[in-house]
């Protein structure tokens, strides 16, 4: 990267399931107490899966707008039905509202706020703006902006989100970064005129993984390729280390 | 007010322009030094009397959707001939985005990070997302969510904004507190189902502003009387002065 191409970037776009939370350790941990019959690892991880293709499908145009704890909802009882068990309702939103409290990776808090002196921090994620705003409120995440995916009634990695949050905050997209731990969606987001910053996340789909993270390693054409939140800001030049907001 | 008439209360919304920041202040200084040969208060209030007319005109249908900004701009101008001065595109830019940093009043940045603590704190104004990102930036409001206009293509007193704004966190209307210093914004914030808290603001619009004051000091039918950030802390039962996001 050469600090040319970040002269202008103005704001940052993170990315959340994966890239600052920890949705394994989180979901994983959930499933075990409510359905201790299974193991819970691999419910996680199979549940995650389905996740993609369910908004495929809405932005497929195969079904209307939903928010996503409803499809969240619709591919639970699919990984349950493979797992050969039914849920209560109560079970059920249990677990999908345990997205809303997954826990940050340990440097994304701190990193938010360092960030947040030099840059607009936003997220920009498939949740909706209330499931982004508990989990904010549950990991200490102060955006300046959440861009949820109810804004635009559109998912990652449709044009809509990444262009959508640059026009909101009043910018080109070539002045925002998207920020992410998916290659998929840096690469979207730079076929939009979005820079990139891939962050490496080895434990997003738990210690014993595999071929899940075959893809997820991070590409040359990115602007930057960080380890962790610390390291983005060192690389863009954040040297303080306390935040604008604390008093 | 009874303790169980806030018992539901999740969401404050805040509005902005005069709630939280003294406009008066910030715009009449900004017009000191840009427009020297004119009375900077009365041009500043001149301008902010023009405000809700400007925006009635987009909600009665009359204009199409136009950002505040854009909306700005044209009275301003109005302001300007009012005044027999003309303004080069510079200073009209300057004048314009003098709304994004006028000053916080002093109880604002900490009485929003005392909140924050216990409630979901919003801005919700008729300011753009950008507008109020800035502005937050500038006087460290640690919002959770901005309510911007351009979210829903509104201006208050539309319901689609108060009403939009209890959609986007999915909580019913009553669980939603409108914090304001305008009567006008709580009586259609009340109408649609929202509780409401009038704060004091007797400098907003400036010391020897007169007779502009006169419905804006509070009703009976508010579910809290304020006289400022602090007291409506207090009133909520904020026991704490530290802040969660202060580390």
């Amino acid at each position: 990267m050469t600090s040319s191409s970040i002269a202008g970037v103005r704001v940052l776009a993170f990315d959340t399931f994966g890239t600052v939370t920890d949705w394994f350790t989180g979901i994983s941990s959930v499933v075990q107490t409510t359905v201790p019959d299974v193991d819970a690892g691999a419910f996680a991880r199979d549940w995650r899966r389905r996740y993609a293709p369910a908004l495929a499908r809405v932005e497929s145009g195969e079904w209307g707008w939903r928010r996503l704890d409803e499809l969240q909802t619709d591919t639970l009882h699919g990984v349950a039905k493979a797992f050969g068990v039914t849920l209560t309702d109560d079970e059920t939103e249990t677990l999908v509202r345990a997205w809303r409290t997954i826990p940050g990776w340990p440097d994304a808090a701190p990193g938010i706020r360092r960030l947040k002196r030099d840059f607009i921090v936003c997220a920009l994620s498939n949740g909706s703006v209330a499931l982004l705003t508990d989990m904010a409120k549950h990991n200490g995440f102060d955006w300046d902006v959440i861009g949820g995916s109810d804004l635009w009634h559109h998912y990652k990695p449709a044009r809509e989100t990444y262009c959508g949050l640059a026009d909101l905050l009043e910018v080109e997209p070539g002045r925002v970064m998207m920020v992410a731990t998916h290659q998929s969606d840096l690469d979207a987001a730079r076929s939009f005129g979005l820079r990139t910053a891939f962050v490496e996340r080895p434990l997003e789909w738990g210690p014993d993984a595999g071929p899940d993270r075959k893809d997820d390693t991070g590409s040359p054409e990115n602007d930057i390729h960080a380890t962790d939140l610390t390291d983005l800001a060192e690389q863009l030049g954040c040297s303080g280390q306390r935040s604008v907001s604390s008093t």
